[in-house]
């Protein structure tokens, strides 16, 4: 922690700053007088599991913890949107807050060369007329139940490709016990907790009719673009609303959660729910140096170009604009995460610490014999998988991680051909992605009837091909046996022009005729991925082998170490599983210069300079007379969320919804190795101005009266 | 020194392998017994300056050092290129030898929509048919001058502006003493050494009338483009030929190379003459951590994006390809360089001999009290000026070195603000870039009838005014005055649909017309950099005074350190300046395998694939029976060069041009920071293969007969 004064803000009730700063002295003082490494969680860090919250942490940092009965309403009233993002229920008709970019997919497939969706914005006019998305599915978490006795029984004694097919057999038995005979509805996920220290089955209810019923303009969704994205002050209403349905009937929900009319004020306590999606904060030092070295810096590379790619191809036409705009979208925000984390990864402040704490863990296991006999030997396992790790990469990434096809059709022939064979095996034996589980939504994305755009798919093809061939280099078998005589260019366009995978009914029509089916088609795509597919799985089975088994078992072997030496005050890794962050609303001190916690509606008016991305809208622009300029907009806290978390509700402490997660600030991308306090911020729009523009901008009555809970 | 084992070469004379393997333990042996640091130099290493050859360690390492009259015939028979590479004279009457890739960009400017030469390659059927390069000159050093007492005079007692202000003012007056009458023939430039611990003024002898009269087709020129570029075994005949004329006339030359028609063996000493345009070996830790965190990083990002753009941009249309071309080719390459720097950067052994070798020096430094008074402090200083590089950099890069205006009319713009009112001062006033003896370089580019594409420009400058707004961020002032209300991508559009500045003659007037005209303009580039002008220079003075002055003073402290430590036994660090490197013809292991040091003209057909990049040329198709499968093609060798080497000679003991380097290996490119004989190699054209082609595949009996001495 560099400085409490971040959160000494104008506004906070006296007695929340006197907590917040007698929480960090506490905390200094534990740290300083009794703990065994240099420091383990600032004020207002980690991404908790429900099952296992830091009340008595909590109550001293933010002078608040929330009881049972808030817990268990709050579970039950978030969703995870199976795209990856966050969500929550906020009727009892099934109505599903999120964000509008985690609903920009459903919004891009729903809109055609005459009306494009993601500018025009959408409100269906009743119920009737909400739009179903073509392939997405809403989840609830409903239990949680720990099996990790089941899977550590399973796979002790094991290693390389036996530990590896035992960990995957005994997860999809115990997904499948859980779901039991309530498929389709109910989905299973053994969810891996501290990188192997703990397995949870995660039971889900699935909804997977969901229909669009209100998305804004993209413009004011994400007014200021890329150039605002993961910066703050921030004046986005980047929201969107769906309902689930099941039977055809808006689902009814018991858990939702009311609107806040007003929003939070600053200084005041403020919980999320969510799926965040990754954060490494517990690798091992080697581990941290690959991703700064090799993985990160790889990705960044890859995303700046394929950005380059993308934007000049969209000045190409009209269509050209519309398919490729979220594509875009998603591309440059990932390139700003992988920037984020490499600037994080290139702070010699970052490594120091992890070194010192790594350093001060080893020292400990060193002084428990049983420990260190078991323990010792994990980090150094752990750098030697490394070395291979850095050694493996290209050929992993580019075939058996599909860098080298990153396009749709060959994603499509990649299920078919895979699928197929991995269907006809016993559930256990079967590569995990294809466990019963799974096969739902590996069907509802192989079946979907969301257009495929060919030549946006030639474009992304044609780069991830002369990629291929520049990370593995020309003379490369494999890379000779993809390319034969011809260049990327050839093989992309001979490919998109002649498959016929775009027909979601040829999909359907292959994935029921099964591997003789597949084995019959003539689709270049089906018989490229057939013809690779060999040493692709060769490829994975070494690296399962040489660095995924070794990386598991030893990183288990760490969190021993870690529960022995703190006990149950440290929080998991994210996995994409439910997680609880609490904070304040507060802003920060940029470079000496206070940022505040809210902005106001006013101020994207006065931002906007009429030319993308800072124009607004032309509802916006009429309305503006109607909207109070002094109502926030968006808002800064000091929770700890990271990529995942888009779409999550920011609760208060009657439960009650105050603002919808949307993003970060640029000094949270580093999170996914460490959180800092001082800068950290998660960034929400406020509820007050969702009420305020559904009301006054889009005239959404009936939507407005189902969040106001009349 | 990893290991020895690469220079133990097939067909290697065993004398020489003796030489080497006793070099190699010489070394060891001295670094071992005597030295202050861990290693100084390897074998093979150095880029040094002609009037100080390590004549011993040469005899020593590869058993051969040249003499007086031998070093005086290269000196003078080598050449550079104004655009940043080496060459050599290969005749009495002016004929010139250097790449393709040297020459691509006159090539490309005296091409047309209906015949690109860049492609199609270009014979002059005789003299009179030679076609003159728009704006392109050839320099010979014809003497070498010891100024640094001057300098450190003029500068003694300065710092900051003062410092830098005095040091232009002496540099500008010894640069103009040296021309004294002879412009527009002979050119000075002051060059700094060992950053600033010596300084020399190079006198060249300029010719501005340079005429192309061979350069094959860009398909064997570059065969393998890209993915082979900075990679071996190659086959590429990146070779042009080019005249220089005087009065009209073939320029006469005393000092001009003969040709080897059998090219060099298999562990054959060879020298290379030429002009390395930039090392940072002698870099502090402290300046090579901001290369790796910082600048070295930002550079790479913006490669990869800008490559995206024009990679996308030139499938748009025949004209958009043949105009990219040249532009992307260069990108390419500088994108693979900083790929490398980076690799070389994040290379923890790296770092580690770097921190050892800077303890070692200034453990040194602290034993010798005078010393340590003076020099003491210079590492600390460098480090704390860096930490401002840090915080100026994006601000000085974006707007001060252009990189928000990347675009030719932009160039031009700022060089008539500028340059109109730089002239009009006391020479020993100006910006150095104005000084008198390179003003005639400015003009000539800035009246070149080189053509300028506008949408080319149109897309490049959208690029970089998008990526200005990225870095400084939307709510920049100055971001604010460039773009006001308009997207990157309309104030692009504007501003290059109204310029007139395409237009020679418009340039040619507003600069005879001086600052009134200027003035007066209302061109919109123009304009804009009249605008942003007094701020630009703002931030140059300040980066000036309080980086750029205090690494100079500090290096060339420094510079005295390791004067006092390592006597004469040390090379500076590359300036452009004329050097020689020395090594032998040999491969190296890759990954346990061992490279060949030659290819063959019979392996570009069998690698062939008809595919861009691997598609060779008509004219080699139809020759294939004529030519000698057998004969060399390309080669590697231990000489130590990097980025300006292209064009260079390659010499033998007698003088004599055994072949043109025109590339490295890919780990040459972590030269820019140290050699490691290990397996750094430059590449280069074999003499047998340049006559070959001529002879047989283009039947250019001049220009053998001329090569030949006939």
């Amino acid at each position: 922690m560099k400085s409490i004064a971040a959160f000494v803000v104008r506004g906070v009730p006296a007695s929340v700053i006197a907590s917040v700063v007698a929480s960090v002295i506490a905390s200094v003082v534990a740290f300083g007088a009794a703990s065994i490494v240099p420091s383990t969680a600032h004020a207002a860090e980690g991404m908790w599991t429900l099952d296992h919250l830091p009340l008595d942490r909590m109550r001293t940092e933010i002078g608040w913890a929330p009881d049972a009965a808030w817990i268990d309403h709050a579970m039950h009233a978030s969703a995870r949107v199976g795209n990856g993002c966050s969500a929550s229920f906020v009727s009892k008709d099934g109505l599903v807050l999120t964000n509008h970019h985690c609903m920009s997919g459903c919004i891009d497939q729903l809109s055609s060369p005459t009306e494009n969706l993601l500018q025009l914005g959408f409100l269906a006019a009743d119920r009737d007329r909400e739009r179903r998305c073509p392939a997405l599915e809403v989840a609830r978490l409903d239990r949680i139940a720990d099996v990790t006795a089941d899977v550590k029984a399973a796979t002790a004694g094991q290693a390389g490709n036996a530990f590896t097919a035992a960990r995957n057999a005994v997860k999809a038995r115990l997904a499948s016990a859980c779901v039991g005979r309530d498929a389709p509805r109910v989905r299973c996920d053994v969810v891996d907790l501290y990188h192997g220290g703990e397995y949870k089955v995660y039971r889900y209810h699935r909804y997977t009719d969901v229909r669009l019923a209100f998305a804004p303009e993209g413009d004011i969704a994400a007014f200021g673009g890329d150039p605002d994205n993961f910066n703050f002050p921030r004046y986005d209403l980047d929201m969107a609303l769906v309902r689930v349905y099941e039977d055809g009937r808006p689902a009814t929900v018991v858990d939702w959660l009311r609107f806040d009319v007003d929003g939070p004020v600053a200084g005041e306590p403020v919980f999320v729910t969510g799926h965040p999606g990754s954060t490494e904060r517990e690798l091992t030092v080697a581990q941290l140096a690959v991703r700064r070295d090799l993985t990160v810096l790889d990705t960044l590379l890859r995303r700046a170009e394929l950005r380059g790619v993308l934007t000049e191809y969209r000045t190409t036409g009209p269509e050209a604009a519309r398919t490729a705009a979220n594509e875009l979208h998603g591309l440059e925000n990932g390139y700003k995460v992988a920037r984020g984390q490499m600037t994080a990864l290139l702070d010699p402040a970052l490594f120091a610490k992890k070194e010192a704490d790594e350093a001060a863990l080893r020292r400990y296991v060193a002084t428990e014999p049983a420990l260190a006999t078991r323990v010792g030997g994990a980090w150094d396992a752990i750098a030697a998988a490394e070395r291979t790790h850095r050694a493996l990469y290209p050929l992993y990434t580019q075939i058996e991680r599909s860098a080298a096809f990153d396009d749709r059709y060959a994603a499509f022939a990649r299920t078919l051909v895979r699928g197929t064979v991995e269907r006809a095996k016993p559930n256990e034996q079967r590569l995990p992605e294809f466990n019963d589980n799974l096969l739902p939504q590996v069907e509802a994305r192989l079946f979907s009837a969301a257009p495929v755009h060919p030549e946006l798919e030639r474009v992304k093809l044609t780069f991830a091909l002369t990629q291929l061939r520049e990370r593995l280099g020309p003379d490369a078998p494999i890379v000779r046996r993809v390319l034969g005589d011809e260049s990327p260019s050839q093989l992309a366009t001979r490919l998109v022009a002649t498959t016929t995978l775009g027909d979601p009914a040829v999909r359907r029509a292959l994935w029921r005729g099964g591997v003789d089916a597949v084995a019959r088609s003539g689709d270049p795509f089906v018989r490229l991925m057939a013809a690779i597919d060999p040493e692709s799985r060769a490829i994975r089975t070494r690296y399962e082998r040489d660095v995924e088994a070794v990386l598991q078992k030893n990183t288990a072997l760490i969190a021993e170490a870690r529960f022995a030496a703190y006990g149950d005050t440290i929080y998991p890794d994210a996995t994409s599983s439910l997680r609880l962050s609490y904070g304040i609303v507060t802003g920060w001190d940029e470079a000496g210069v206070p940022v505040a916690p809210f902005t106001r509606i006013g101020g994207a008016f006065d931002r906007a300079t009429g030319a993308e991305p800072f124009a607004l809208p032309p509802s916006w622009l009429a309305a503006r007379g109607r909207l109070d300029a002094s109502k926030p907009l968006d808002l800064a806290s000091s929770a700890d969320i990271i990529g995942g978390n888009s779409g999550s509700p920011l609760l208060n402490r009657r439960g009650d919804l105050v603002g919808l997660i949307f993003d970060g600030n640029i000094h949270s991308l580093g999170g996914a190795y460490a959180y800092d306090a001082t800068d950290n911020r998660a960034v929400a729009v406020d509820s007050a101005a969702i009420l305020e523009a559904l009301d006054h901008v889009y005239d959404a009555k009936a939507l407005v009266d189902e969040l106001r809970g009349k």
